[in-house]
């Protein structure tokens, strides 16, 4: 059982940061073996990329990710909001991923850019190794609307 | 720590399942006071819709399912492909929802039609009350493209 409102400790969000900008870090260069090592040894992973449905299991989240790395060679990507939380040795966090591409210019043009912006929501789960993600989705932000 | 690949016992994916379905038939309802007893009582919920970005916090999490619920009255939701995963007293889950709003005629139409599917993952924690949702993203799946 777990307590609502557990305070949060500061040290596995740092740990839990570490991980998510790792695994990035891995796409931005391209490096599946890399990226395959943040995941959890699992085949209870998953992913889901935008305007796609979930995938589940080790080798099919892996194939999904080398065939998105192999499609955005030379993107970069860059994080707002990054908001996190812990239960017990879950975590979870959620952003705004803007990508920029090679050829881009500014981060400004980018970020004003309709479907630059993905909403991001990743879970990682905590293992002798460190953490490790347990599932990422992300999907389109849309340019912003006037709402009545 | 967590082993990797432990075992799944049934009994929690059952009672994960009870609270989703739960949460989507107080929806249908328009009731939102059910909704929000589904959610963790906590400042740590989120919730990101299709083509919007995250909202974390009780009261905004809740205003913005208030809004949703408002704007769709009258929309029922069917489950395809529900997966779940757990991890101590945190389970998450992946679905492909299909919407149907009123006035449309079959499941199939819907199913054929342009964005009434939506990925869909969700955290849910278990509490002394049950499981409890954590977060909610879902978001639009495009129609299928064929691809090299």
């Amino acid at each position: 059982m777990v307590e609502d409102d557990a305070p949060q400790d500061r040290e596995p969000i740092r740990d839990v940061e570490t991980t998510h900008r790792a695994f990035y870090a891995a796409w931005e260069a391209a490096d599946i073996a890399a990226a395959a090592q943040l995941w959890l040894d699992s085949e209870d992973i998953s992913i889901a990329f935008p305007g796609g449905s979930p995938t589940w299991g080790r080798e099919a989240v892996l194939e999904q990710l080398a065939e998105a790395m192999d499609f955005t060679r030379g993107i970069q990507f860059l994080f707002e909001d990054l908001r996190f939380a812990v239960q017990g040795d879950v975590a979870r966090l959620t952003c705004i991923e803007h990508v920029l591409m090679p050829g881009d210019r500014s981060f400004e043009e980018v970020a004003e850019a309709p479907l630059s912006r993905l909403a991001v929501s990743s879970t990682l789960v905590r293992t002798e190794v460190g953490w490790r993600l347990w599932s990422h989705m992300s999907g389109p932000i849309l340019t912003d609307v006037e709402r009545e």
